[in-house]
């Protein structure tokens, strides 16, 4: 739980009394790999900080799974849409690997909010960051070329999930087919 | 100001005294039709509560306008990445028709935050609303027909906008030609 501390710190700079009332809150899990944390149409009750695994986030379309987000080692991930409107989610949220997550509810998370305006203002800079990521995400899908949405993950995600992540997720996820993907990876490797 | 009021006490329930403080921070202004508040690279200063008018957020691609956002009498808009990171903007804030606005600024925000936790309390909610719409447009352009993007803007969006925003800007903020757009209301007004 260092990493989530030092976050935290980062973010809202808290006491040591704050870090014990926010740690508190969470439940550690080990979670086996293929597990859904979240499925469509239930409403998300928690929010993941990741000490060790890789997760992601994906909707059905046509039938087809379609990958929105990935997250590794000391970060955050949830169906932010459903854990903030507390309505049923239209994504799921899954490990792809094996992972030890804390959760922290909405319920109790409501409750620092209540009890702590620092934490209050962790929650406005967690929905900024997912607004900016989500705005980022969207400009990148409307107006990028299978090659620069490539590059785009190379250059601005973790190295963990740059390395662990199967191709058929990635191809997913940058909203091409897996043989445009192996197509583009083939022509960066030659350039 | 009575309906920013209204909206304010909805949201978090304020006092006349946590108003009061509120206000005093606004600038009210009067704004003829087609003018820029923020450009594209400047960095956004001003978040705007809307008393009367229209505005929209665009960018540039190729050459050619991407409406992103349209706004009426009692909402707020900004350039809102831009904004909450206070880097360059990549839209262009303008009105559309003559509007009266009132403006509050980045630094006048963060000391409300600073005063007085409720004011933390509705930037969490602002960002969290707007990471909403953001995920709705982009789930919306990425997975609807032409038809579809067209209905759900009809039975989303305020009449006032529907009533008075020209078709070629809708066109551009559903990425469909006029031409499609004028195809699918003919369609629609038939069957």
């Amino acid at each position: 739980m260092n990493e989530l501390y030092k976050m935290l710190n980062e973010l809202i700079g808290i006491t040591e009394a704050e870090w014990l009332t926010f740690s508190a809150k969470l439940i550690r899990r080990e979670v086996k790999a293929k597990t859904l944390l979240v499925s469509e149409s239930q409403v998300a009750k928690n929010i993941y900080f990741i000490e060790s695994g890789l997760l992601r986030t994906y909707h059905l379309q046509d039938d087809k799974e379609v990958n929105s987000y990935f997250a590794c080692d000391n970060q955050f991930i949830a169906t932010f849409s459903s854990f903030i409107s507390q309505t049923p989610s239209f994504e799921n949220l899954e490990t792809i690997d094996d992972s030890i997550v804390y959760e922290i509810s909405y319920i109790k998370l409501h409750e620092l909010y209540d009890e702590h305006r620092k934490f209050e203002k962790l929650g406005r800079i967690l929905a900024e960051k997912n607004y900016m990521c989500m705005l980022d995400r969207a400009y990148l899908m409307q107006t990028k070329t299978a090659k620069q949405k490539y590059m785009d993950f190379m250059e601005n995600y973790n190295e963990k999930i740059i390395q662990r992540l199967p191709q058929y997720h990635l191809a997913s996820f940058l909203g091409i087919a897996p043989e445009s993907l192996s197509r583009v990876r083939k022509e960066i490797l030659k350039s």
